[in-house]
Parts: C-alpha cells; sequence; structure tokens
C-alpha cells in the first residue's frame, strides 16, 4: 500500500495527475491534496472518497512514501529540503541541475531509480516531448547536433496565461476592429520573454540546453534552440533539425522510432500531425520524418505532445507507477 | 506617365497593392483593376477617381505598360503567353522556376531589372521575409546552412483560410466544451497539408529551398525548411538556424543588418519582436540575434514580417517604383 502527497494539486498539472490517479490500479493507503488555499476549493472525489485540500503541514508530508510536488519551484524550494522520509518527485525546475538530483524520463532512463535518490526531478515539459523523438534516433545513430524551435501552448503559463488567450481572443473576436497591434497573445506569436541574466538564452531555452545535456549524458552536444509561445491551448510543437554520428535512411529511422513506447508515428513523410491531435494523449507524437537527401546524417522532424500530460502529470504518474512496483519487489 | 493594369485587385494582397498605389506619388495615367468578377464589386476609389472591376481583356492589358497579376498561378499561366508589350510582374509561383524570370527582392538584387526582363516574379512570401534577414549576413559572412522553422499566418491562404481561422475560434469560444480535439486552425498548429509529388516536403517547403538558391545563387546551399501554420492573421515568424562560412559576432552580425534598407533590429538578443508588431508595417523585423557560443560560425535568429506587405503587396510595389523610375530615364 502506497502513500502520496500531492503539493500544488488544484492546478492544471495537479488536475491532471489527480485523473491519472483516480483511473491508477496502484493500492492507495493514503493520499493527502495539498494546495495554496488562496482560494476556498471543495473537496475533490477520488476514488469514491472526498479529499479535503489541506494547507501545506510538513508531519503530514513526512508520513507519505511520496510527495510529488507541481506547485511551483518557489514551494519545491522551500518543502524538499525538509523531508526526511519521503521520496520527492519534482515537476518544477528547482532541483533539475543538482547532480544528485535524475532527471527523469522514464522510457529512456528508468534504471536511475535503483541509485534510490531521495528526489527525482521530471524534466522540462518541452525537454520531455523533443527527447521522446530524438531518444530513440540518438540510440541507434549517436547524436551529434539538435536544431530546436519550439511552438509552446498557452497552458505552459498555468491557467493565468490560458485564461488570458482566452479572454483576449474572445474580447478581440466580438469588438473586431481588423488590425492586431494591441495584440498580446490573441493570434500572436511571440519568443518567451523570461530573460536569464548575462545569457541571450531566454529561461526556457536555458532549461532545454542543460536538461538535454544532462538526461542524454552528452556534456559536449551541439545544441541551439528557440523557445516561441504560440497561442494553441495545452499542446507543444517542435521543429527539429538534427545531425547524427552514422547516416540515417527513411525506413531505420522510423524503424528505431516504432521500437520505443509511447509513440505515435506518421511513416508519410508528408503527413504531419496537427498540435490538437496529441490533445488530451498521453503519447507522443512524430511526424514528418525526413532524412536530408543531400547529408543522410541530417533529418527533419515535427513533433506534438500534450504539455500536462506526456510534459507534465503523465511523465510524474509514470514515475510514481515505478516507485510503487519497486516498494512491492 | 505610367499605365498599369492589376490582375486580381480584390483579393487581400490586391487590396493592400491598392492601399499602395493610391498613396503613391507615381504619376499614373492609367490604372485598370480586374478581378474573377465572381461577385458584384463596388467600384473603388484611388487616387480621387472611382475605378470599375473590369473583367479580364487581353486587349486592355496590351495597352498596358507593367501589369501586376495577384490571381493565382492558374491565372498567371493563362495569360502573360499571350501579353506582347507589357512588363509583367507575377506575384504566383507560376513563372519563379523559369531561368529567364528574375525572382525579384529589390534590396537584394534589384540590378536583375538591367536585363530588361519581360516578366519579373515576386518571389513566395516566406522567403522574401528570411531572406531579407539573411542576405545581409551572407554578404558580408558567406551563407553555408540554414535550419528554418516557419510561423505562417492565415492569410497566407488567402480570404477564406483567414475567415475559416475567425469564423471557427469564434465558434469555440462561444460554445467551449474544453477539448480541442475537432478543431482544425483555431488554437492549432499543423504542418503545411499540400504535398508535392515524390517528395518528402510540402509545396511551400520546395519553394522556400528552390526559391532561396535562385535568388542568392547558390545552388549548393545545405537548406532544410519545415513550415507550420499558425493561428496569427497575417505576420509570418521564421526561427533560423543559419551556418556562415567565416565566424561571426554579435557586434559585426548587428552592423550588417543595421546596414541593410527596410529591417527594424532588436539589438538585444534576449528581446523578441511578436508577430503583431510587423502587423501593417513594410519592414522586416529581426530579433534574437545569438551567435553561438561554442561555434562561432553559427546564428540563431527570429524574423517577423507582414506577409501581405513586405511578403507580397509591398515587394511587388517597390518592383513598379524601380520600373517607374527606369521608365522616366
Amino acid at each position: 500500500m502506497v502513500s502520496i502527497a500531492i503539493v500544488g494539486a488544484t492546478g492544471l498539472v495537479g488536475e491532471e495527475f489527480l485523473k491519472l490517479i483516480n483511473s491508477s490500479h496502484i493500492p492507495f493507503e493514503k493520499i493527502y491534496l495539498f494546495n495554496s488555499q488562496k482560494n476556498k476549493k471543495d473537496p475533490i472525489l477520488l476514488k469514491g472518497k472526498l479529499h479535503q485540500l489541506r494547507p501545506i503541514s510538513l508531519g503530514e508530508l513526512e508520513t507519505c512514501d511520496f510527495v510529488f510536488l507541481m506547485a511551483g519551484s518557489d514551494v519545491s524550494k522551500e518543502i524538499i529540503p525538509k523531508l526526511k522520509h519521503p521520496v520527492c518527485v519534482d515537476l518544477s525546475s528547482a532541483f533539475r541541475k543538482d547532480p544528485s538530483v535524475p532527471l527523469m524520463i522514464p522510457e529512456i532512463n528508468k534504471e536511475l531509480l535503483y541509485t534510490f535518490p531521495k528526489v527525482i526531478a521530471s524534466p522540462n515539459c518541452t525537454t520531455t516531448i523533443m527527447l521522446m523523438a530524438l531518444s530513440p534516433l540518438h540510440q541507434r545513430f549517436g547524436l551529434k547536433s539538435i536544431f530546436a524551435s519550439t511552438y509552446q501552448a498557452a497552458s505552459g503559463g498555468g491557467k493565468k496565461l490560458l485564461s488570458h488567450l482566452l479572454e483576449e481572443t474572445k474580447r478581440y473576436l466580438l469588438k473586431r476592429n481588423g488590425a492586431a497591434e494591441g495584440l498580446q497573445y490573441a493570434f500572436n506569436v511571440y519568443p518567451h520573454p523570461d530573460q536569464e541574466e548575462n545569457s541571450s538564452s531566454n529561461l526556457e531555452e536555458e532549461k532545454m540546453v542543460f536538461e538535454t545535456k544532462k538526461i542524454l549524458n552528452i556534456e559536449s552536444l551541439d545544441i541551439a534552440v528557440s523557445c516561441i509561445r504560440v497561442p494553441t491551448l495545452r499542446v507543444h510543437g517542435i521543429s527539429l533539425h538534427a545531425e547524427f554520428e552514422t547516416a540515417l535512411n527513411q525506413k531505420d529511422a522510423i524503424e528505431a522510432l516504432r521500437a520505443f513506447p509511447n509513440l505515435v508515428i506518421s511513416e508519410n513523410p508528408c503527413e504531419g500531425f496537427d498540435s490538437n491531435e496529441a490533445y488530451g494523449k498521453h503519447e507522443v507524437y512524430v511526424s514528418r520524418v525526413r532524412v536530408d537527401e543531400n547529408n543522410p546524417t541530417r533529418i527533419s522532424l515535427w513533433v506534438v505532445g500534450d504539455q500536462l500530460l506526456k510534459g507534465a502529470a503523465f511523465n510524474a504518474f509514470q514515475i510514481l507507477e515505478h516507485l510503487a512496483s519497486l516498494q512491492r519487489v
């Protein structure tokens, strides 16, 4: 029997995580739900029982086997160092750079669980979605360079950004003046605005570069990323151009992708998935697989994935499943 | 005095072209407006006079100095070979591959006018916007490779696609069910769906690759392009990773861009332009100029431009200005 705590249970990722918990077969002894208590929320029906939303209590967290943190990095930084007993699975960026903390995408590196870490970090959503497509190709052909351009959805900025997109779009459509100059997000695309000090990258780009190198364990990887926000709801798209050590052909590339779990593949290089095809899906969708005719070590890809699911809640839930099965051993 | 004809005067590009004509100082003797006559349209007020929309007449076209074709490639293919006297400026893809037809972006290759071509093609909108940013860097540092991912607006698909986006978005917002799976374009991004036979690229990608090589006159250019439609109104975005013969530094790259006409530059590599900043503007906006720290022959850029203006109508209007001034010499 497993006791878990979810910190940040009422955010967008928390809501998806609870749906996964609700339909899972893991035998739960206790499920504690915590949130910021900023607004009063009704109890949540989960596995046939009503669960109160509690204010964060270190005492209650200590009684759990596993604590899942999805309330942002400030909360993770505050709580995780104080906990002694539970294994913490952190969805924020707080501990991803810590060398003792595995950055886990179970399809790629679940063997790191056998080091019995006290803290496990779930990567940035865009990193996870990109590496689900690149890792099987890397294993077979050896990755040399990545040039990535992202098409990131509103939900990556939380409930606030998602409702800003919907509200601003509605206002524009109902009171249309023809021009778009004043629009911040409706019908607009923009580079991620969060700057990193002394860097020409934004924070999202820094995360993707650092985390990709850590997860694939290639310090010298040649990687350039441009992170762009687009007016979509919750599916991230990534346009990839990548270079490998070994030449590829279309058939082998598709075969390597097909052999990897939780991918949906389009074999016809002309048929691309649109983002909404991945909406609400656990899998990452890979299409437009094109080997460069003039340089067969190069490939282009178009990847889409639900950033709340494989990008966050589903990846964390997979980690929970593995932790729970290890506990039973 | 200049006599011109505009074929396709009531399309999205035609409307923008007429605005440019209306405020220009070119001395016009005669302006003929042609459209498909599918729907009855009111006469258009232009330079103080009402102009009827005429059904296409070869006889009337022959009396003009310059014929501007913006009604699609079928119409261009039908009309252009039959015309003897006028110089034709074609905005469609019909003649772009013809070696005798210059593919013109005046900032880059207006000297081709001195070959006195009978047909001049204006490039694909995305090609033009991309090359406005890359050409000044190519001139100074020598372009080797381009990896481009596009963020293309609705207006590229004409009035029909633009109104589909607005109508579908409105329907979704007014009758929201939370999910996005049925949405075709509202809050969705998708690779261009038009396939090229026996190719893994779509038509838009084929155009960008061919036209870039022709305009820059580098047959061996290493170029990979992924063309993606995003739910924006009329500004195309392009995320570029490019490699040059010579190493660059940030200062020299910015200096080369600053010396080029019709560009708006953001010098701070963290400050990106959003697409709507370029809405209704003649210039192409270049930002996020980042030289790769580990490999200074590589650069990343974020480029946005109004696809109806520099991508089409404004580029054609610049060609008209040059033709008119040549005629006066």
